[in-house]
């Protein structure tokens, strides 16, 4: 019957989300909060532990064999450690992973939100049977995990794949890493919704809909926002060579509107051997962290 | 007595380099040529047989486990072939493996140049030791290899690691890929020498020799190249988080100047957690890729 259920926590910097998973990525049980961010790391931790046991539910704790935990990077994974996390109050240099397992009775396993991401596309969504695949998640900033030679990508403790600040232009705007021209400065939701604002929509969303109904500025801001995505996505397979990017996060949302263009900027701006990439959308949607940590866990017990 | 000797094939847009190679990377016998680039395929791979057996003497062709021959990329190193090679004249979708084993009596592994410099260096040379290794090398254009948590980096097809072309600056110089603004066409020795020239030196050794004499000219274009280099190198630290960095190529002639600017630019721009990681010149020289295309050739028998 295979192995029991995980609980599986994803800390996001606005909400944690918790679930029972089972073996086939399956969401059970689930509790979610708004994330206590600026109440500081204790207080952060004691959330946690508690809508773990919210979303155990009525199970006894035996029934569940590992708690997952993912949360924004960068991280240790290997000491558990969260290293620099700007969205929460007190993450830095916190023991993360010990300060939970001391209040649940399970076994703590730490992952990068990206990392969890990729590895539960990977194992039960859009990169499935893949090899070689490379997870984007485009939401506040922009967050990536990968698929390396059939394995999850870690690299030195575990910090691989912050491809949201890989510079694409070293005169571009100011990023909230302290550099100019990431990735993320250009490509990300936020940086979507303020040019947006600027150009007169009430935000991102909005001018996803007016781009849908055919107005001319919505529609050259999505352009705009597909060739910078584009050329992160172009940089990452020429660096990866993966079979397929599985993208995911909030932007998600115009991916009807982007798939084309940025189908087109790859297609022009890779070298040939790279231009038969697939690009797909997340299928686990908001699920995609919660399952992959879940499976990440179940492998660290295996 | 650990595996018999290689055969390794180290095939360039200029030279081809032949060698035995034993289990501890020592370089035997040797033989090298200018590569028969413009006479077409199948006299290149004449010449890699020939200069295979001149490299073996008098040794008997029993004496050798298997042929390692590494080449410039794109190659699909599955399936054997050379899929576009800029730099050869019929090196395009062309069976390179196949056709270099029917005149030779060993097992041919193929291997992208970048990625058999990568493994030579972390088998037996600079990144000796590591778990995440990325290995530039910085010539006429840029080459890459990355070891991925304690294993060769391949991809699919084999092509990952083509980090010569991430774009650095969408506006900036068009690169021989057709692209604009290629890491390699701002860093490579090919675009340091052409600024070089363009500020009255001979070419990149020239100015490298007057920066160490002081001239303010040639240590401006030094800084330079040192901050494109840099670039590159934290995004590729961000992507791949490695311990160390090894670096290779023709312009380590001026490693010397660039190391100091180098580590100045990454302390400064990568994140916080990024910062350890460690700059190396390559151990191995010239004979990184041969050292490696003959460890992989061997790994693969194993």
């Amino acid at each position: 019957m295979g192995a029991p259920p995980t609980l599986a926590l994803d800390l996001g910097g606005t909400r944690v989300r918790a679930a029972v998973v089972d073996g086939e990525g399956r969401i059970g049980g689930r509790a979610e909060a708004p994330t206590k961010a600026r109440e500081g790391a204790d207080a952060v931790v004691e959330q946690l532990a508690a809508l773990a046991f919210e979303a155990l539910g009525a199970r006894p704790p035996e029934a569940v064999g590992a708690l997952g935990l993912c949360a924004p990077g960068p991280l240790d994974t290997g000491a558990g450690l969260a290293l620099a996390t700007p969205t929460i109050r007190g993450f830095t240099d916190f023991p993360l992973r010990d300060r939970l397992a001391a209040l649940v009775p399970w076994s703590v396993r730490l992952a990068h939100d990206g990392h969890a991401a990729a590895h539960g596309e990977w194992r039960f969504g859009a990169g499935r049977g893949s090899r070689d695949m490379v997870y984007v998640t485009v939401s506040t900033g922009i967050g990536a995990g990968a698929i390396v030679d059939g394995r999850p990508h870690e690299g030195h403790r575990g910090m691989a794949a912050h491809a949201g600040h890989m510079v694409i232009d070293p005169d571009g705007p100011r990023c909230v890493c302290g550099n100019r021209g990431c990735w993320e400065a250009f490509a990300s939701g936020s940086a979507f919704a303020a040019r947006a604002r600027e150009a007169g929509y009430a935000d991102g969303a909005a001018a996803f809909v007016a781009a849908r109904e055919g107005d001319p500025g919505a529609r050259a801001l999505v352009d705009t926002l597909a060739r910078y995505l584009g050329i992160g996505l172009v940089n990452l397979t020429h660096i990866f060579s993966p079979e397929v990017i599985v993208m995911g996060g909030g932007v998600l949302a115009g991916f009807d509107l982007l798939e084309r263009p940025i189908l087109r900027h790859v297609s022009g701006a890779a070298m040939p051997p790279f231009r038969s990439v697939v690009i797909r959308k997340a299928a686990l949607g908001d699920n995609s962290g919660l399952a992959g940590v879940a499976a990440l866990a179940q492998r660290a017990l295996a």
